[in-house]
C-alpha cells in the first residue's frame, strides 16, 4: 500500500501555513515524536559535502551500539537515504494510516521521501508552501515508537525545507556538516546564523572530506583544503565534533547501499566516525 | 548605492506569481535579455558537484576567447560566484535604477546575489513565492548590454529557484553538471526530467570531479567513481560534453577568487575545460 493514502491527505498546499493551535496535525506531530529521546537535524549550508552520507553512517553507527535509532530523509528534491541503505520499494502504512518505517538490522528504522515515489527519477517540482505541508505531514504520520535517536537528513541550504523541519520538530538540535574549503564555510556561517535566527540549538559541527591518503603511495593530500571547519566552529562559538577523512570507499559503500559504518570496514574513516559519535553522545 | 533601491522594489512577495500579460516586469525582463545571444543555465540535481566552480570557469574561459560573457548567480541561499571571482562590495545602480554588473577583465560581467547582501554571512530565509519575485526582479533589473553568452549559476535541485529561472529566461538552454557517482546520477536523472517537464532545452551534461592524479606518485584514483555521467547522458539521450578531472587546485583557485581558467595554469583540468567549451560553442 502506498503512503499516499494518508490520514492528512489534503494538507499539501499553502493552507497548512495558516495553522491554528487546534490543528489536529499538531497533535499527530506531538504523538509521533513523543517517544523519541534525542532528535538531531543534520544540516549543511552547501550541498555535496557528504551530509546524507554522514547522516546514514551516523545512524548506522548509533544503531550499531544497540541504541534504537530512526533515520528520516526529508530532502524532497534529492532524497538519497533509501539508496544509501539499500532500501527498495514503497513504504507500508498501517490500518490506522500510519507510515511504517523500513527496518535495517536490529536497531535502525528508516523513512525516506524516496520510498514515497513511484518513479524515483521523477523530479519533484513543488513550490514552497506545498513543501511545508508535505514535510509536516511526513513527520506527523510516521510510527517511530521508542527511539533513543532520530537523525533527520535535511535538505541543504537555509530555505523552506530546513525551516519547516526546524519548526516541526520541537526540541531538535542541529548538527552542521561541512567540507574544509572556504566556499563551503561561507555557507556554514549562514547555517549557524539560520539556526540562531530560528532558535534551533546547535549540537556541533563536523568536518567531512578531510585528508585523503593516496592508496598507492600513502601520501596525504587535502582535496578540499584543511581545518576550515574547525576554525569556523571556534570563531563562531560552536562545538567542533571532529574531522572525517576523505575516503573513496565511503562514496562506493553508499552507492552500494551499505554505509561504511555497517559494512565491517575498519580504517581511519570508521575510527574518526566513532570519535564523532562518542562526542555527540557525551554532549547530549 | 545599494541595489535594494530597485525600480520594481515592491515585488518580492507572493503577489508576483499572479502576473498578467500586462506586467511591466515582463517587459523589463525582455529588455534586459534582448541583447544576449546565448543563455545557458548551469544546473545540477545535487549540490556540491562543483556547479558554481564550473560556471565560473566556463564564463572565464569564454571571456578569455574574447567573447563578451555575463555570469549571473541566482543562488539565494549559497551564492558563491562573487567570492570565486574575487569580487567585493555591493553592486552599483544607474540613475535609471538598473543594476550595473561588476567587470572582470575585458570581456566578463558578473552579477551575484552575494553583491546584494550587506552581511554575506546572513542566511536568507525566504519562502518560495518571495524567491520567485526576487529572482524575476534580479533578472529584470540588470543592464547587461551586448553579450555573446550569459551563464546563469542556478541553485541545485528542482525547486522554486531553478523553476523561476527557467520560466524567466526565454530561450535559455540547460547545462547539467554532475559527479560520476550513483547518488549524484539519481539526481541528474531528476534534473533531466525537470528540464523536459518545464520545456527547457538541454545543451548537454558535464562530468566534474573525475579522475585524480596523486601529485606524489602520479597514480590515478577515481574519488567519486568514473564514467557515470557519460553513461547517464547516453542512456537519457542527452549530449555528453566531457569529463573534467578532480584537481585540488580548482578548489584552491576558486577559494582565492581566481578561477583556474583565468590564472594562467596549464594542465589536465584546463585542457579538459577547453574541450568542453569548444563542444558547447559548436553545439549552439
Amino acid at each position: 500500500m502506498s503512503v499516499k493514502q494518508s490520514r492528512n491527505g489534503g494538507c499539501g498546499g499553502g493552507s497548512c501555513s495558516g495553522r491554528g493551535a487546534s490543528d489536529p496535525q499538531d497533535q499527530h506531530i506531538t504523538d509521533a515524536l513523543i517517544q523519541i529521546k534525542n532528535k538531531i537535524i543534520v544540516m549543511s549550508g552547501k550541498g555535496g559535502v557528504g551530509k546524507s552520507s554522514f547522516a546514514s553512517n551516523l545512524a548506522v553507527a548509533l544503531a550499531g551500539k544497540g541504541l534504537p535509532t530512526g533515520l528520516l530523509d526529508v530532502d524532497l528534491h534529492g532524497p538519497s537515504i533509501a539508496g544509501m541503505l539499500g532500501i527498495k520499494g514503497l513504504l507500508d502504512v498501517s490500518e490506522d494510516q500510519q507510515v511504517i518505517p523500513k527496518t535495517v538490522g536490529d536497531h535502525l528504522k528508516v523513512v525516506s521521501m524516496q520510498s514515497l515515489m513511484q518513479d524515483p527519477d521523477q523530479a519533484v517540482i513543488w513550490r514552497g508552501p506545498a513543501k511545508t505541508g508535505i514535510i509536516r505531514q511526513f513527520i506527523a504520520d510516521v510510527r517511530w515508537d521508542d527511539l533513543d535517536f532520530l537523525i533527520v537528513d535535511s535538505p541543504p541550504g537555509t530555505g523552506d525545507e530546513p525551516l519547516s523541519v526546524a519548526q516541526t520538530i520541537p526540541g531538535a538540535k542541529a548538527l552542521i556538516v561541512t567540507t574544509p574549503q572556504d566556499v563551503a564555510l561561507a555557507d556554514v556561517r549562514k547555517s549557524i546564523n539560520f539556526c540562531r535566527t530560528v532558535n534551533l540549538e546547535i549540537l556541533g559541527l563536523v568536518e567531512n572530506m578531510g585528508p585523503f591518503a593516496c592508496p598507492c603511495c600513502g601520501e596525504t593530500i587535502d582535496p578540499f583544503k584543511s581545518r576550515g571547519g574547525q576554525i569556523t566552529a571556534e570563531t563562531m562559538g560552536v562545538t567542533f565534533l571532529g574531522t572525517l577523512p576523505f575516503d573513496p570507499q565511503v562514496v562506493e559503500s553508499c552507492d552500494e547501499g551499505r554505509p561504511i559504518a555497517s559494512s565491517g570496514h575498519a580504517g581511519p574513516f570508521v575510527d574518526a566516525l566513532d570519535g564523532v559519535v562518542r562526542a555527540i553522545i557525551s554532549s547530549l
